[in-house]
């Protein structure tokens, strides 16, 4: 197969630049891409160092290496590319339009304002203690403070969702699991009553469930295929008589999930 | 303060498209940018509602509206370029020159394939649960299995990172506590010699140390910006005669830490 090297190259920690380059290139088949990653190249000094591995990787490979960056300081990202690669430079692209667009000079600096990192990084931490001190049901306390409430079945994912929600977004997400004595009863759990707004529904296919829950206890009935089928519909039907929208898990990874829910809450919020 | 809306349109969740566009954005000081989000645009009816919007908003604000967008489809996009804005294509400025350098086509298909996809949420799942089952301590069966150990004072941002370093990455992260019996005894804790290969140390100033603990257990013993002097100074001697590397919380995000950490562990791998 084709391989070829792929070099991400950032100032901050390159997530950005890599979830950006990974989007770009899986429309590319057949090619085996090879991840190289530099973050946190913030300055003259760190990018000699990119300039002699990018030379390495070109002998090496016998063709130049493709580079995803994205630097703030224009003299390090001239610095870099003088060494010979394709460059996709997804700051450089976008600056100059947006400068003739809204009649000011960009900054040019490195990253974002420390006072606003750490009140936004304080939000997340407080959020993420909210979800883990939430975390399947374990406290009813303070319920009043979360922006949202996810139900549903055991290993539904509702823990991750809720994580990703508080670590990425600074949402307080607590979860409640939906339990066989939920469906004997036939109403949501009680101390989730006074909250009927912030529910909000995680669903997923019995077969799925059923694949989950045998790695965590093979063999066991509550793994069961049967089982899974009787919870999944139990649960189905209890949040629909309850009125709660609900999502399905089914092909969904945590960050779409976790997305869904931001938009369902913020359609609340403004009352649509 | 100028006010300007933005729009952030992807056929996915558009995490990227945000997180790329705040980059840029945050090089235009004095500027009040009002984020507007349509994420899971795939399909052209979906497109429609975009337009109205976008027209609504030009309406309303009396200039143009910024559009950072990542749409694979070159229908849907070609569709909504005949709004008007500004359109900042993340995808469309880079196809071309990929296209040349790589001498293929692209498929331009939405998203990518989903048996990769399942393959890696399997393993973000489960480096979560075994994250979450070796947060602070509570187990040390299984460290064996762990990518990772992160060691510190109580509140030093262990959780955090462990639970990033899993849910975004994949990587099976443990953490465990310096307390003060470990450096009465002034030794690592006894479960983890055997991993000592695998341990990393997060640190943090005292004085953040003590807002962080305050906020938890005000005027405590705990909190007293004595006893955190006294904790931080104590672990980070532990750690240097152990020979653990550490890193310094103080003024990094969680990301930040989780791409130094990762960083860490692969020149660690590759054995320099």
């Amino acid at each position: 197969m084709n391989r070829r090297t792929v070099i991400f190259i950032s100032d901050g920690t390159g997530i950005t630049a890599e979830t950006l380059g990974n989007g770009l290139l899986s429309q590319f088949a057949g090619i085996d891409f090879r991840p190289v990653r530099f973050p946190f190249i913030d300055s003259l000094e760190k990018v000699e160092n990119c300039l002699l591995r990018i030379e390495e990787i070109y002998k090496q490979d016998g063709v130049r290496p493709l580079v995803f960056m994205t630097l703030m300081n224009e003299e390090i990202s001239r610095r870099l590319r003088m060494s010979d690669a394709l460059f996709m430079d997804l700051f450089d692209a976008f600056i100059s339009p947006l400068e003739h667009e809204l009649g000011q000079r960009s900054n040019h600096s490195v990253g974002r304002s420390h006072g606003q990192e750490n009140r936004e990084y304080a939000r997340r931490i407080a959020a993420m203690n909210f979800a883990l001190a939430h975390d399947d049901g374990v406290s009813a306390a303070d319920l009043k403070s979360a922006d949202v409430i996810l139900v549903g079945v055991s290993r539904c994912g509702k823990t991750p969702t809720s994580l990703y929600l508080s670590l990425q977004f600074g949402l307080m997400a607590a979860n409640y699991p939906l339990i066989p004595e939920d469906f004997e009863r036939d109403t949501l759990p009680p101390p989730l009553a006074p909250f009927r707004d912030k529910l909000y529904g995680l669903t997923i296919s019995p077969e799925q469930l059923h694949r989950i829950r045998e790695e965590r206890r093979p063999h066991s009935r509550y793994a069961s295929l049967a089982n899974c089928r009787a919870e999944v519909a139990a649960a189905e039907s209890l949040m629909r008589r309850a009125g709660i929208t609900w999502f399905d898990m089914t092909s969904r990874s945590i960050e779409e999930m976790a997305v869904h829910l931001m938009q369902a809450v913020n359609r609340k919020a403004n009352g649509s």
